[in-house]
């Protein structure tokens, strides 16, 4: 049908890519940027070519039966703890749609990096579901050129690389996190902060800052201990506070398993979690339900960011525009046993109260 | 060459299974057998077929260029705690083969797993490794006729299927549990034991029998608890153990999970672990380095049985036969924090020694 209409067909009689930016009057690599869902094409273009693809029934590649279709989901490392979160969601998709998931890793190393394109290309995968934005920059050139569509699943939050992205709401859960302690009486409430390259660790400090804020506090400088999201930063962070003249009665770590560090710490010490130190968590990893004690923590809805990651890159795959080139899942505050009301002997006198204002 | 040995080739110029079946003078499933690495073929048969298959170069589809090769990586859940850790595995030895891992789960339902047969089917996968041992019996009927081969990991120890599996030294593993904590002076050892229809529960609770017989102890019947491996189970064993009369002084947990929630159930009666009770794990998940304590557990070699998995089912695809049908990586006692000397006060005198022989 596709050449009833005047266009070239491709191999399996389908429009190519150069027809319809020959109908388009623009370059090939414009009619990829709108297939592949780029933000970096005037809306006047865009519009014009994905007229000129639905009306061509464009389609990546010649159809070679209904379940033959893959998607690749690729990660630097498969040691991250929420990695199994996030194949879970965007298998579940993909198998839905008859859509195999391949999943790899590209151990932060180049040559594999080289290695998985080379069979990425072998295996005609319909699509690139990348956890991580630090791409190797010639890579990611190869696949634009490969005009394979690529979409970003960014728990860190810093997206470098020039396609949608869906990451989690992370300021909003960095303030739900501390509101949460404030709510319980808190005032010294430190954070065992992420590494500050990551926006992620930015906004959920801002986060943070943005609730002690609006509570008539301050950032106080030396209950703020930096963290690289692992249980042992998480131990020696929390270790640290400890050792203040006036330690904190509660801390937010921004990740769990720096909560898991910090448990740990207080446990060495004799302490109790929540009697002794309150600790807020973030991402809600499936074991800390079963740490000791269970943690309150804030939910970054990874599943679902896999799920929703499929739709997209699927969608990419048949011309559609994703909603909006990022988008941010809600994040949740998940209140469990780790957390318990502020000793007013502790903390009340020593530090200002909301109602009269920040130090 | 193959057709210069006076074989049919096959599309690409390969022999065919048929004709290898003709010139051996065996039927077809007998040469399928053969190649899948089965076991129910004569050696006779066994050696006259691989002998033709290499003389003929067999190989099971006409070669697609290295990096189009796939296999297929197929869990029951993906919700498996112990799922990423053999995914990174799988992986790593795929990935350095130049061979895609395709992760899905069939999720029980058996709709899903005809899905998934039809999806295995279009994308031409070179080999399976199946994550269970559950597998629907049409299907494992339907593999078979597909002549894909198949390699079963097998963490539950339970092969039902014909074909070559891959698992741990689950008796040792509970053999050396138990005998850890003998070295440290306990005598009343409880254990929360896993589901009796899977024998790696059976193993691993002979092992702990074993190891009490072999120091003159007999097992305490009402010391020992059934669990189904999750962790609202250790938490259920363990607080119906310290509801006994005279509680044991150490809990053998059957998975890391179910000791997880047995330090919940000490936690929230104001326990401590190790000093008021040690308890030992099965699994090494990787959480249980930051449990609080950090667990003393039995490590199941998750990655390395994946690693395995991938290289048999790559020499089955190559007509390689297995060194076993059955494989076991052995086990190995992890001891970190959650063990500790018995207080002699707590149990020396209140049961027989091993000196002096059983009850």
């Amino acid at each position: 049908m596709a050449a009833d209409e005047g266009g070239t067909a491709g191999p399996a009689g389908r429009v190519t890519i150069a027809e319809i930016a020959r109908q388009a009057g623009v370059s090939v690599p414009t009619v990829s940027r709108v297939v592949n869902g780029r933000s970096d094409v005037s809306p006047r273009t865009r519009a014009l070519v994905e007229e000129l693809l639905r009306r061509h029934d464009y389609r990546r590649r010649p159809a070679a039966g209904p379940g033959a279709a893959l998607l690749d989901l690729v990660f630097n490392d498969l040691d991250s703890p929420w990695a199994v979160e996030i194949i879970r969601g965007v298998e579940e998709v993909a198998h839905a749609a008859g859509v195999g998931t391949v999943v790899s890793a590209i151990h932060g190393r180049s040559g594999d990096a080289r290695e998985w394109m080379r069979n990425l290309r072998a295996r005609a995968s319909d699509g690139v579901i990348l956890v991580t934005s630090d791409l190797d920059p010639l890579l990611h050139e190869e696949l634009r050129v490969l005009g394979v569509p690529l979409v970003v699943v960014d728990p860190a939050g810093s997206p470098t690389l020039d396609a949608p992205t869906i990451g989690a709401a992370n300021w909003s859960g960095g303030m739900a996190a501390t509101r949460h302690l404030l709510s319980l009486g808190h005032r010294r409430i430190a954070m065992i902060a992420g590494p500050p390259r990551l926006l992620c660790s930015r906004a959920r400090f801002d986060g943070y800052r943005a609730a002690l804020e609006g509570a008539g506090l301050t950032v106080d400088d030396e209950l703020v201990v930096p963290g690289d999201f692992r249980p042992e930063s998480g131990f020696t962070g929390c270790s640290a506070l400890l050792d203040l003249p006036r330690p904190p009665t509660a801390v937010f770590a921004a990740s769990d398993q720096m909560a898991l560090g910090a448990i740990e710490a207080l446990r060495q010490r004799g302490l109790r979690v929540p009697q002794d130190m309150s600790l807020v968590g973030f991402d809600d990893l499936p074991e800390v339900r079963w740490s000791a004690p269970p943690l309150t923590t804030v939910r970054q809805p990874l599943a679902e960011m896999g799920k929703l990651a499929v739709r997209t890159v699927l969608g990419l795959a048949r011309a559609e525009r994703p909603d909006a080139p990022r988008v941010e899942l809600g994040t949740e505050l998940v209140v469990r046993a780790s957390t318990a009301p502020c000793d007013p002997r502790e903390s009340g006198p020593q530090v200002p109260s909301g109602r009269y204002g920040a130090l």
